[in-house]
């Protein structure tokens, strides 16, 4: 099968370019080091997955209990939920735990410690914990100097249901940058941080087997982790306009993309439509440049630099076409590289993998939580 | 089962609502004068598009062709397709059309509609086509006036394969309003133009029966729709926190929300972390005040009005706490008014019907295209 022959909107995956970006990516951390625990949360499929730890350990990193499920079903053996653990979940999470020896949860909360330990204590069960870590991003995790992450880590670490495994930190205000040079810096900060506070709860007593860092865009760019025991990088697997433009990937890295077709064409209003919605590619607004993903040639990969996807409605996508001639007519197809590929393929219920032009597989990633 | 026993994050939609707004519209259109083809584009689900189309003739209005198919199996005999027909689909609904006579689709391009006739005129098949009128959104559609817009009419009305309905228009720059009072000028411009449009047709010999107009502000406010024949609504039956605000809705008739928990708390930064994150709600930023929903009390339906939703990633929703007291604590849970129930809606597997507290059923609705 051809991609001319996909009715459309369709996700396409470029296979070439997953096992280039993935190959990129193993290489990397063999030279940086450390142990490469990808994120599969991008993706959300067996197959994707199987390719970012080829030559690694085999260890995952998951976003959702429905994640973690899917993944062991389909064979992997050691998957840390980089997520804080929901109070709500702790019994699910116990009991998968049971049945996956090397499964990890994440707690930052002395509350959610409370739960975790009573629930264990009740089933006789122990599980893996990590402490996270904030490094900056401000979004979720302890930070250093906090008396309470202390008193945390001592508690996971004393815990007889618990195999205190490290401490876990994710550098998302890398996403906040515009140039490779402050993607490095961000890189840095999350580095030295993430080691430090290793550094500090060691100096306290605590035992630290484990420093996780990483987000696709420090990994990408950092020089240097010395301390840190491994990375969880995901994004890269597919990449997309955002990561290209912030200086993280070179566009035709870009792995992911929506197929989408012409549906209306006003010359006389400097317009055309797609059948690519907002349920084919998400509202994602990326870097804020009012483009909801870049335009290019399904065959050529060339940016159709003259078309601005400007509005995005449930179904539609309304371009504004800026040049005079070169508008793509009723039916022509148009490959769109998205804004945040994390976003866009969790919209589609399949993947069609593609080399070139042909289509040569479908993936059918796992979905809901 | 009550609300409490729900995982998070869950889409709940709150069946007395979704009876009251569905009532209320029906007895609008019957008001009004109207024939009503509800949109069944926000839920896409059986159950909501049946008390959509009581006390009604039957027809509803879809986005999608899985959605024609899906409603068409679940016993709807009356469709309109109100998406510009991709030409690469045009195969595809012929053959559907042959399975439901009442089924029609929008054409707005005389490439289109080259197409159309010659995969009818291939099959001997006829089909249900309505013409695409811009009534001043600009997204798709003729314009009055367009020489092009009569060709059209006058090939669809002539064909030997097509079922000419009328035309059919839009008003989605409602949702550019800010106030009931902005709103209504919308309505009257969309009844007045279309209105007109089609005696534009009618004295150049045209037969135009149907004349269709809608979208849930409009319809919503608006006071005399002389000269329209059918009305199209379809956010209504959820309503949502941007339609609130608007002017639209009341904020006690928004009937879909997402349940969510608390899975961080960090009082000395002022912010909470919800598992409800934009695979949960969607990125659509509303009104743009940067927030992604508004936070409600699970229990009083109150808004939590200390708490904004300033950034969601993948699974985290970030809460800025703006008051002193009164952070809801870990495992806690909230009920999100999501800004673009439309989007937030097709990101869940299943909703979860609740009456009060009570969960009283289960709907799965259609995905895909």
């Amino acid at each position: 099968m051809r991609i001319g022959e996909l009715s459309t909107p369709s996700a396409l995956v470029d296979l070439d370019k997953v096992e280039h970006n993935t190959r990129w990516m193993s290489e990397r951390a063999h030279a940086l080091g450390v142990r490469l625990r990808p994120h599969v949360k991008t993706h959300k499929c067996l197959e994707a997955a199987r390719l970012q730890v080829d030559g690694h350990f085999g260890g995952i990193t998951v976003s959702t209990l429905a994640e973690a499920r899917y993944f062991a079903e389909g064979g992997f053996e050691d998957i840390t939920w980089a997520f804080p653990l929901p109070v709500g979940r702790v019994g699910e999470a116990l009991d998968f735990s049971q049945t996956l020896e090397r499964f990890a949860v994440v707690v930052d909360h002395l509350d959610t410690l409370d739960a975790l330990e009573e629930g264990a204590g009740r089933r006789c069960a122990s599980i893996r914990v990590f402490l996270k870590f904030d490094c900056g991003y401000g979004r979720a995790g302890v930070r250093s100097g906090d008396p309470v992450a202390l008193e945390l880590a001592r508690r996971m670490s004393d815990s007889r249901w618990m195999d205190f495994r490290g401490i876990l930190a994710h550098a998302g205000h890398s996403y906040d940058c515009r140039s490779p040079e402050a993607i490095l810096r961000i890189a840095e900060q999350e580095r030295n941080s993430t080691v430090s506070f290793a550094e500090e709860l060691r100096d306290s007593g605590v035992t630290v087997d484990e420093v996780s860092v990483g987000s696709t865009p420090t990994m990408r760019l950092v020089e240097d982790l010395e301390g840190v025991t491994e990375i969880r990088p995901g994004n890269y697997v597919f990449f997309d306009l955002f990561q290209s433009l912030i200086g993280s990937c070179e566009p035709e890295e870009v792995a992911f993309s929506v197929l989408g077709s012409v549906v209306g064409r006003y010359p006389e209003r400097g317009s055309i439509v797609l059948d690519t919605g907002a349920l084919a590619l998400s509202k994602d607004v990326g870097t804020g440049e009012s483009s909801f993903g870049l335009l290019t040639h399904p065959q050529t990969g060339q940016p159709w630099a003259e078309g601005r996807l400007v509005g995005l409605s449930q179904e539609h996508g309304k371009v504004i076409w800026e040049g005079r001639g070169g508008m793509p007519k009723i039916g022509e197809r148009v490959r769109i590289l998205p804004n945040h590929s994390c976003l866009s393929a969790a919209l589609h219920p399949v993947y069609h993998v593609v080399r070139g032009m042909d289509v040569v597989d479908t993936w059918r990633p796992c979905r809901g939580w």
